[in-house]
């Protein structure tokens, strides 16, 4: 049907209706005190759901721009740096870590499986002469479905004593626990256009006080991602350079809405969602690309089509059929994986739309390694017993 | 009265309704066809509206956000370069050629004036080593109201040969005309909030060939703000990293709007506001901070409040009595002038209402140097004879 898509990919995710239209408001000025207000109401709770008690910064950017606003802050040309890489993202940061000149080591692991921890442990207690820097960790790995084992990670970093930890939390953030101030994150990079239920084009980043003490250190040239901008503007209620004001709106709309309800409820439906699907998944006799429950992404869900079937036919038939549209594998794990999302502003109701979906979808091209029902039916006991 | 203010400060400006409308539409893919279908229309009315057959970048970034990505994509670290500086933006582009280590020299002038295009034949023409490898000019000094004569610095940068021009050309792009290919423009950046009328959250750059030449040839550190990725990506209707997609639903709706205007009369319509503007402020006996209308902003014009008046005090008036919201001065200017925007979305009926209510605020403050409606009937008489 025309004008009816619906979005289960990792983002941009579907938008409440009451963020649209609060969106739809005619601009104001973002140096006027109405401005100020709303931004002040909305630090406070970007605050609240980083469970943190430092700033929040806000950028007008991509997820892309505050992980690379972080990782240009807290390092200086030729610092080490090691990053961790189990996908597209990962390896994104080892990209833009490369780009600014730092002297970047990797902790690979196969895509579709957590980083080891071990490897961060053994690289971190290694370093005796505190050479290293800054961590690199992707908390949720967007590309993959996989979430890493971020509070045992960084239980290293802060042993090591001297390196920072720079987190990508764009997936992760809102969608399960980040306690950017327990976890003692450094930086904490995340976007709008996924948990936050809001369109893309913010980004934000937690900065912790060791890593606002590694901004006024850093020698690396920056201007529109200088954060110590960022934090004086923040004073004031306020952003450097001009903020995107309506996606502000929305912000200030769906931030209420996470916060009426709550940090574990939010959380605990994630879980939800992630689980149903997954026993879905496993009902229909399909592999799911990362099998370990203990590190499946709350945000999305990478699964194997069966044999036989392409990736790009069964996106299409989802979509043609039935308006539901999910996301093919980045790079080269294009035509080997689809990958559901169940982030952001989507419900027990979403997930079992999609499996039935799936169900018919499957059943249309041909794979009948199934009975009729079974997804739906595995996805609905987990949500409701 | 409340949810009553009418913008007429420099950006955000006035949206149309149906801009507000598209924008609030449920986000889609940014890796989808339909977004595709989408970004190819809007390539296209931006090439038409920059009046150029090369590429026109958009970022997920304010203007600032674009003109620094300009920088530092045609600049080296240390490369010689000329910044003129006749307000706060030429200020602020000092400012980020010297964070990226460039070697900066600035051909200033007062305020409220326009740039002396002697001095850039002059420093242009003494280069004959052709050390130059920059010169960036603001086109629009949105903080003066003055609009500098771009066409002819453009003539002694191509003189010279060798340096590339980088302009400014936030608050002039669709208030003006900017023939980039016929004035052999190199780097061309602007902002959605400004003339583009959507809100703010995108960066605009159209770059020439000899323009991507340095691209490739620079080696200035960059990820996100590295063109190369944007040319890239725009090849297949896209973007490196995610697209605030809302605003392009928005951008999409404005651009045919601006497009059936016709590039003369939209420019027509901004010199016919700007002209009524300053007809009806002196005919108040006010002083045009910019005397001169040979170099008086399309976009903005800024004016010195009467004796005994303050700034602030004028503006919150207008603000209270009229719900309309006109800019003070930024940095130093501050309390020296206030600032009237008339680009974008605004029209002869918004100029006449913005005069009769400064008619009204400066009686209630006790200011009565002008016959009452005075200032309304010069300004008619510019626009409708």
């Amino acid at each position: 049907m025309d004008d009816k898509l619906f979005l289960m990919i990792p983002g941009p995710t579907p938008m409440p209706e009451r963020a649209l239209l609060a969106m739809a408001k005619a601009p104001i000025g973002h140096r006027s005190g109405e401005f100020a207000k709303i931004m002040a109401e909305v630090s406070e709770n970007l605050k609240w759901l980083h469970q943190t008690a430092s700033e929040v910064l806000m950028l007008s950017s991509s997820g892309t721009g505050a992980l690379e606003a972080a990782i240009i802050n807290a390092c200086s040309p030729g610092d080490r740096v090691l990053v961790g890489a189990n996908g597209k993202f990962g390896e994104r940061w080892v990209e833009v870590a490369q780009a600014f000149g730092l002297d970047v080591e990797v902790i690979f692991a196969p895509y579709g499986q957590p980083l080891s921890t071990d490897a961060f442990k053994a690289a971190l207690e290694a370093d005796t002469d505190k050479t290293i820097k800054a961590v690199v960790v992707t908390h949720s790995e967007s590309s993959t479905g996989v979430i890493n084992d971020l509070e045992t990670i960084v239980g290293y970093i802060r042993a090591h004593g001297e390196a920072l930890s720079i987190v990508d939390a764009v997936t992760s953030l809102g969608a399960t626990s980040v306690p950017v101030d327990a976890w003692g994150l450094d930086f904490v990079g995340s976007g709008s256009q996924k948990a936050y239920m809001i369109p893309p084009g913010l980004g934000f980043l937690a900065v912790s006080e060791r890593g606002w003490a590694a901004c006024e250190r850093s020698t690396m040239p920056r201007y529109y991602f200088d954060l110590r901008k960022y934090r004086k503007a923040l004073k004031k209620n306020n952003t450097p350079f001009t903020t995107p004001v309506n996606l502000v709106f929305a912000l200030q709309t769906t931030l209420q809405m996470l916060r009426a309800e709550g940090l574990d409820a939010l959380f605990a439906r994630h879980a939800r969602l992630r689980d149903a699907t997954r026993a879905a998944l496993r009902a229909l006799g399909l592999a799911l690309f990362n099998p370990d429950d203990h590190s499946a992404s709350p945000a999305i869900t990478a699964v194997v089509p069966p044999e036989g079937i392409a990736c790009d036919k069964l996106r299409a038939t989802l979509k043609k059929h039935y308006d539901i549209v999910i996301a093919g594998g980045q790079g080269e794990m294009e035509g080997q994986i689809v990958r559901i999302g169940h982030l952001g502003f989507v419900g027990e109701r979403d997930v079992l739309t999609a499996i039935a979906a799936l169900e018919g979808a499957l059943r249309t091209l041909g794979y009948d390694g199934f009975t009729p029902g079974s997804g739906v039916a595995a996805a609905s006991a987990v949500l409701f017993g």
